[in-house]
């Protein structure tokens, strides 16, 4: 563990305070940020804060401020009381540490020679219910990757919610909790037959899209129904890099999506590349089978189709795919709106081959890999 | 039902076909849109496209086209197979009706005057659960107004998966499927404290944010315990047009949510009015007791309270805010990513106020309605 920094340095104007550490750290935060994130304005049990923005004064100031061993006390203008603030809190938020290891996300552009083995988080399942370390492993790696992979669950049916009891929460859809995917006349969703699938993203005609998906092999087929993966974050930054006007695009045309059966009629429109309000990434969305009639007058309509083109060729490309055989018994689980997967054909006929699959929130994944931390943590202290 | 349009004009290019109809609709359609959307493309049974976009022609170009009753019948440059595409479909499309009326979102931003009863739909449990007329006018409601009544809900624990059932799918969280709402000592959110609290979203710490949000009164307060909403998507557009730059701000600035439980530690980034890729509203995201230390540098932290003060003044005006008493078996349910809401305080001690809440998924509150509808009005065509 690492030492604690000790606090220096503390320069308080009316309307900021500036605290420097002996190693270095230097962090300046604006007086109203520091009267609203008061400790004694939160809840002691739940950690909630018990003031709203409109509770507290416009524009605080600063009277004095001086460092004791592990708060800073400040005096507010026109305030009777006084603040203390812990100073390792404000060293974290100096830091930017968040603490939490599996926002870090590693792409992987050039996927053709990697291997689950090798390359990702590949554990037993025995190992899965087993030390909560490699569990806690297993799962950053899970979120940093956006994929991972489980060995010798149980060849049964719905043992696959038996594994996701230790990811996270299990929603359920029009296709069930648990959705079978093995060749069937008819199918209402081409998932379900013995076709080969392009890499895509599953549901994006649903809102949430599932945050991740996981895919239990029962029964593999002897031959063909091999497993493709590929990292659409690292694609899309590939096609920013290589054809910014065809991202530009992608990112700013929704997109309408649509599936309908007989119990479900799923519509939404979002655009293929999907950018936070910082451009960051949130979601690739590639699913030629759901996507629908996109209007556009004719020289967008090119336009679009160009650059829906230009991604579609990167897909396409084997150097960018990571090709894999699931084994009876083995458990991908991949995130939903980062990575794309696919298949190669099979013959239905001589070969019963037959997954099960489901989704998970996103959230709850998250949440059990950072309780698992916690706890973890608070052993290794006691 | 409308008589079907009768097209009457078609002129081929090379690169787009355009159609007019006998009611004054004209539509103009890229040829690689019409390559990319045909007919015998698309599986029979499920719908889905078979083709990949890169499966067809980069430039498909149109060498002739021919008006016939249903279709117009389209000969493509250097492919002998024609094609055939039905003008009711290209009708629909040339005029952008999506057949969905509960996408059209209605705002209501003064809501002081409002009343359940008479500004909103309100159904008995009874009809709920009755003729498929009533519950689709009062789903699309929902969807539209983004807020709906029950009245009548059976006053049992519970009772409200039985009306949801009608209207969603619940996902289970770490709060479980149904939560209480009711004072209890050491809350781990103080929603089930006794508190008064200001208008708000539940979870934007979530991934995903719950769509939906019911609240089942199973014993409603004597006095106090007042339920409050507002539609979040009509403040953030007085925003918008009243305080351009704090909208600005406040749309393109991500803030930290957290919240940590025993068993829960659920943290995410999303800037308080999120916008969609074209600038359409998607969500408001507000919320006191869970937002976190937001890092910013001195000068952008003052701007972003500011504009934060801006948007939390006009949740705390009456005029804006709907303010009505739910009595036993009444149950609310809106969107939860649209429709702010609160309650004022209570006291505990002498009244046992309880509410249980669950919420839903976005996606499955819209099919529920798609489908009812196409089961009507297939009924009705019958």
């Amino acid at each position: 563990m690492k030492p604690t920094a000790i606090a220096t340095g503390l320069t308080a104007l009316p309307a900021s305070l500036r605290v420097t550490w002996n190693d270095g750290t230097a962090g300046e935060f604006a007086s109203i940020w520091l009267r609203d994130n008061l400790p004694e304005d939160r809840d002691a049990h739940s950690g909630q804060r018990l003031v709203d923005v409109m509770d507290i004064p416009a524009e605080p100031r600063i009277q004095s401020a001086r460092l004791q061993a592990d708060t800073v006390t400040i005096n507010w203008q026109g305030e009777a009381r006084p603040a203390s603030i812990p100073l390792a809190w404000l060293h974290q938020c100096a830091t930017g540490d968040r603490g939490r290891p599996e926002l870090q996300v590693r792409r992987w552009l050039e996927a053709a020679g990697l291997a689950p083995q090798r390359d990702f988080a590949v554990l037993s399942y025995a190992e899965l219910g087993g030390a909560a370390s490699a569990r806690l492993d297993w799962l950053t790696r899970l979120l940093q990757d956006g994929i991972a992979f489980l060995r010798g669950v149980p060849q049964r049916e719905h043992a696959i919610l038996e594994a996701c009891a230790h990811i996270g929460y299990v929603p359920e859809t029009n296709y069930g909790r648990v959705f079978d995917v093995r060749a069937v006349p008819q199918p209402e969703n081409l998932a379900y037959s013995d076709r080969g699938l392009g890499l895509h993203t599953d549901n994006p005609y649903r809102e949430p899209v599932p945050g991740f998906q996981a895919l239990h092999t029962l029964l593999a087929a002897p031959d063909g129904g091999d497993s493709l993966f590929a990292d659409g974050f690292a694609l899309a930054e590939h096609l920013r890099a290589t054809a910014p006007e065809a991202f530009r695009i992608l990112s700013q045309t929704p997109v309408p999506f649509l599936y309908q059966s007989a119990g479900a009629d799923l519509y939404a429109e979002r655009p293929l590349i999907e950018l936070s309000c910082t451009g960051a990434f949130t979601a690739v969305n590639y699913n030629n089978r759901a996507i629908r009639s996109l209007r556009l007058p004719v020289p967008e309509c090119e336009a679009f189709y160009a650059a829906y083109r230009a991604f579609a060729a990167l897909l396409r490309e084997p150097k960018f795919q990571m090709a894999t055989r699931l084994e009876d018994g083995d458990l991908v689980i991949f995130d939903n709106r980062r990575v794309l997967h696919g298949r190669s054909g099979f013959a239905s006929a001589r070969h019963p081959r037959h997954l099960q699959g489901c989704y998970l929130t996103r959230d709850s994944v998250y949440s059990m890999t950072a309780v698992l931390r916690r706890q973890l943590s608070s052993g290794s202290r006691a």
